[in-house]
Order: C-alpha cells, then sequence, then structure tokens
C-alpha cells in the first residue's frame, strides 16, 4: 500500500510498504477514507524525537473495515469506524478504572496517513456510525480519533465547571479542541492564548471569551487581570514545553489544576510552587476511547464542530506539503486523502 | 516570655524573648495550653533549610485567648481555641475557594513551643470548642492545629474513595493521620509502608489492614502484589523526599492521583510518567482552616483518636530533648506542655 514514511527531519515521503495483516484474532485492518497530521507528528519531524529511518507515520484516521480477526464480533467489514490512535480492550482493569491509555493491551494506530492501518484491540478500540457519515461532518467525525477527545481530556483533567473561568494555552488544534471542550462544559469566561489571528477566529467560534496574545511574564499578567487578580479556576496545558508549563502554572489559581495533554518535552515541574499553592496537575495521554462516545453522538447530532480545526486537505501524494504547512503555522491541522 | 528557639543545626534552646502583642486589630493572642513538634520543624533541626539563630520555632497549639484585636468579634479572653498553622481571613477569594493556605492575608504560627503565640488573622483562622475540653482529648484536639487535617488533606487530595485501595507512603506522625483519613472516608485496603513496629501499631489502630516494611523497589513489588499488579486507587505521599515520591508514583495505578503533603526537598517529579500513565499530583500545603470544623468534631465526638501518634509528653524545659528524640525517631511526635 501506499504510506506516509519518515526519513530523517524534514523528510517525509510516500512509500510502498507492505500492507498490514490480521496477526492477532483481535486485530482489524480498516482501510482509510480519511487521515491527518497531529501536532505531535511534528516532534520527530523537527528532529526532536529519534525517528527509524522508512517508518511509517501517523495515528488519526477514519475509515470502512477491510477484514476482521476471529475475536472480533462486534464490526464487520464494511462497517465505518473511528479508530483511536490508542487501542485498548475497553474491558481490563485499567480499562475500567477510565485509564484505556494504560490498557494491559495497549497498542496504537502505525499507519494513520496511509491507505490502510491495523487496529490491535479492534473490539474495544473502534466506534463504528450507522452507515458512512455525510461528507460535511466527516472532518468532525475524524477529530474524534484522537485531538477532540485531547482537548476533552485536558478540560476534564483540569476540572472545566459550570460558571468559571478556563484558559487553554496553546492555539493548536488540541488547544481549540480544548476551547470548545470548556465551553460544552458550561466555563463562563474561556481565554485563548494565540497570537495568530486564523487560529483566534477559530478559538472564538468554539466559544472563547477573552483572546490573549502576550506570551510568558506579559500573557500571564493579562490574565491575571482578567481574572481579577486570582487566576484562572482552570488550565489547559496543549503544547508540552517547559514555557508552557511554567506559564500554565503561574496563570493558574491556588487550589485548582492544571490539565496538561502536550507530550512533555524538557518539562520540569514547578513543585514548590504547586506545593506552596495547592495547584495540581492531571492529565496526560488521552484515554481516547473512553470519550468515543460521547464526543461522536455531539458532533452526529450538530453540537459541536470540532472539524473547523482542519484548514488544509491534501491528497496523500502531497503529505509532505501538509507537514511543511503546519511546521512552518501556515495549517492549523492538515486532513489528508488516501 | 519562655520560648524555644533554635540557634543552628540540632541546637534548639528554650529562651526568654518579648511577649507577642496585638500588631493588627484582626490579631490574637493565645496563651498555649499545649503544642507539639511537627515532622517538617525537623528539616531546620537538621539544616537542611537555613534558620536566623535566635528565631522561634514551632507553629501546632491549642489555648486560650489571651487578648483580641478590636476587629476580632466572635472570640473572647478565656476562650479554648484551636490555632490552625496557617492563618487565614476564611473570606478572601482564595478562601472561598477552598485554598485557605493561600489566604491573601496570610500569616503562620511562629511561637507554637513557648508560652505565647499571636494569631494573624484570629477571626478567620481559630476555632474554638465549649469549654475547655477534657484532658483525655487535648492531644487529639492539639492535632487539629496541623498534623490531621494535613493527612486528611493528602487522603482528600489523592481522591480516596469508598471501597477503593490506599497506600500511604511515610510513617510519620502526618502518614499516620493520612491512614485514619483514609479509613474515615472508606477506603477498603488501606497499605501503610513502614519499618518500624511501633508506628505499624498506630497504623493498624487507624485502620490499616496493610503494613509493607520494604522501601524503594521491592516496596513498590510488595504493593503491587497486594493490588493484583494493578497499583493503588490512591497514594497518599507524606515524606516529601524524591525517594519517597518517586515510590508514590510507581505505586499508584494509571488514572489515579498521588496526594502530597510533605514539603519537597530536591523533589523531581517524573513528568514522562505522569503523561504516559495518567497519574495526577495534588495537595500540598493544607488548607488546615477548611477542614477544621469537621475533623475537631469528629475529634470531640469519639470518632477519631488522632492523638495517638504522641507517645511523648515533655515540659517546655525539655523541649530539646523531644527533638533529640524525633530526630533519632525514638518519638513519633512529642507534645509539649508550656
Amino acid at each position: 500500500m501506499r504510506a506516509t514514511t519518515i526519513h530523517g527531519t524534514r523528510d517525509i515521503r510516500v512509500s510502498t510498504v507492505p500492507d498490514p495483516t490480521i496477526e492477532e484474532p483481535t486485530d482489524a485492518i480498516v482501510r482509510i477514507l480519511a487521515g491527518c497530521i497531529c501536532g505531535s507528528d511534528l516532534w520527530p519531524y523537527r528532529g526532536e524525537n529519534p525517528v527509524t529511518a522508512g517508518d511509517t507515520i501517523g495515528h488519526e484516521c477514519v475509515g470502512l473495515v477491510e477484514e476482521v480477526g476471529a475475536d472480533v464480533r462486534s464490526f464487520q467489514v464494511g462497517d465505518f469506524v473511528v479508530v483511536p490512535f490508542d487501542h485498548c480492550d475497553n474491558t481490563c482493569p485499567h480499562c475500567e478504572f477510565g485509564a484505556q491509555n494504560a490498557c494491559d493491551n495497549l497498542g496504537f494506530t502505525e499507519s494513520g496517513q496511509a491507505e490502510y492501518t491495523r487496529v490491535n484491540q479492534a473490539e474495544g478500540s473502534m466506534v463504528k456510525t450507522d452507515g458512512v457519515p455525510d461528507p460535511s461532518l466527516l472532518p468532525s467525525v475524524l477529530t474524534i480519533s484522537d485531538v477532540m477527545p485531547t482537548g476533552w481530556h485536558a478540560a476534564v483533567s483540569a476540572g472545566v465547571r459550570e460558571g468559571g473561568t478556563a484558559v487553554v494555552v496553546g492555539d493548536g488544534a488540541v488547544g481549540l479542541c480544548g476551547v470548545l471542550a470548556a465551553k460544552v462544559l458550561g466555563a463562563e469566561t474561556i481565554i485563548a492564548m494565540s497570537r495568530h489571528e486564523p487560529r483566534q477566529q477559530i478559538a472564538r467560534k468554539f466559544g472563547a471569551t477573552h483572546i490573549v496574545a502576550e506570551r510568558g511574564d506579559a500573557g500571564v499578567e493579562a490574565i491575571k487581570e482578567i481574572t481579577g487578580g486570582v487566576g484562572a479556576d482552570a488550565v489547559l496545558e496543549c503544547v508540552g514545553t517547559d514555557d508552557a508549563m511554567k506559564s500554565a502554572f503561574q496563570i493558574a489559581r491556588p487550589g485548582s489544576t492544571v490539565g496538561f495533554v502536550g507530550a512533555p518535552h524538557g518539562v520540569e515541574l514547578p513543585v514548590r510552587r504547586m506545593f506552596v499553592k495547592n495547584i495540581g496537575l492531571a492529565g496526560g495521554m488521552a484515554p481516547t476511547r473512553k470519550y468515543m462516545p460521547e464526543l461522536l453522538a455531539m458532533v452526529l447530532d450538530g453540537t459541536i464542530e470540532p472539524g473547523l480545526v482542519f484548514d488544509l486537505t491534501l491528497p496523500l501524494d502531497q503529505v509532505a506539503d501538509g507537514y511543511r504547512a503546519m511546521d512552518e503555522r501556515r495549517a492549523i491541522k492538515v486532513l489528508i486523502e488516501p
């Protein structure tokens, strides 16, 4: 099949690789109708994470079931499914506790920007719809495989509450989905930290009541002013850098929680401040499957339209252009059509 | 007055210092009936925190109101009061949010091992009883000024739940109060990590169902075995060292929270594990005043007897012996009678 592969820093290609096959009776093969590029794909792209040249890349997709293993009973060939980036059996003690991200049989989508992908724990992981969703809904449905549940996880972990104040650090697609999540969860004041006009516009559409363009100390000061000097009731850290995390802990009011979903790179947590001010940290890699049914229902009934984060759609052949556009912040998130 | 003062590493004296006086209309002066030595007093005692020679030390006490400032309306001379170590107005936005530890008018007891002490925000901080409690209750009432609310805060922050499994790292008086808190909050399995027979006995009295004497990796393994390989639903970190914190995060199951109350010394948080496994951190310096009414009521009606953590009582003149006994782990917690 044709699949996106990474060969080094800023070296993305479309290669012919072996088709994925059923290896375990719990596997399924999905023919991808739409995939996309994740902010976290930029870490290896930029050389911040090590890569093995020729590896496939991409972990978000939706598509049609092509083949199922013997133990997969709830899905049939032809079903339209959303594939979470983190696969889980959804029955082990960790899944039952709501930590599907740490499933005893955890797996990951390994070729989400390709023609096909394998799902390791298909029965527990995939969520299907009645028929193929209307094309107008497809981008939003695609977000349910990672970016929307991840933004949602940040908001839930930060303890966003009805009537409260939420600040979102990071204006990538995850941060924007965090704004949307905070809105759905009832936050009254939603502050998006963003310096980019197109992202600010989406943040406002998603429910942001304030935009703070400043960063670092100036950004913290701006938020202190909006919150009457108190700080935010909930902070969503959607970047993963030390600067973003430090800002998050400066913005969070005493007794609140920073919900973090940006994969940490070089982060040192301010344990002293956390102790003295009682600012907690919660979240991490999203237990995607936990949130999928609820979020998918909201997409299908039109309550939310997270697909607005896609501002560029490219055919698989041009996937390298998609990476470039996201790397240079010319695109927020790129949808890839195999 | 006579007061405990610190002059350097392991140099504790009883000195004559000026009586505390009303400096602000929100102040009160309390004549101390009982004070005690806190595990955190051992940090400066051992030279781990800097000290100014001659400073008074001690921050836990109960006593009788000796004098009140003009703005203190709910207390009269002669009232028996519990003084939280962290003073708060209990009306500012942080207090209303439940973060009394970060009150806009935060103050601290500065001479808890002495004849008198000043309370900075007396109206918001102190809690009184109807008359002087029976002498048999006094040790337990004294714990309400710090150690019991701190153990309680660890359990609440860790999210101890009915029927769950709680592990307490640290067998000091705070850790033992954490065991008691976990019991009251309904944990079914309560594992105390302790190598010391007298502390193990109190832990069992307080509700521990298991004792793990091993530390480090062996301790983690023992807890994995007790929890069927899953890890604990809630972990109370009641030490403050890097080793204790690392163990806490190894013991905590994915999706759970470490509640920490040990003042961090040299702690580096395992942010990668926190992210991948979704293990949160919450807690910090206790918002003592928030918990005092509830805990004091439980002491007075006999529901809990946290005063069992005191295994040595000394007159003020012998306070230095008390520090030695705690430093050498010959005593769990020392009550000081002025």
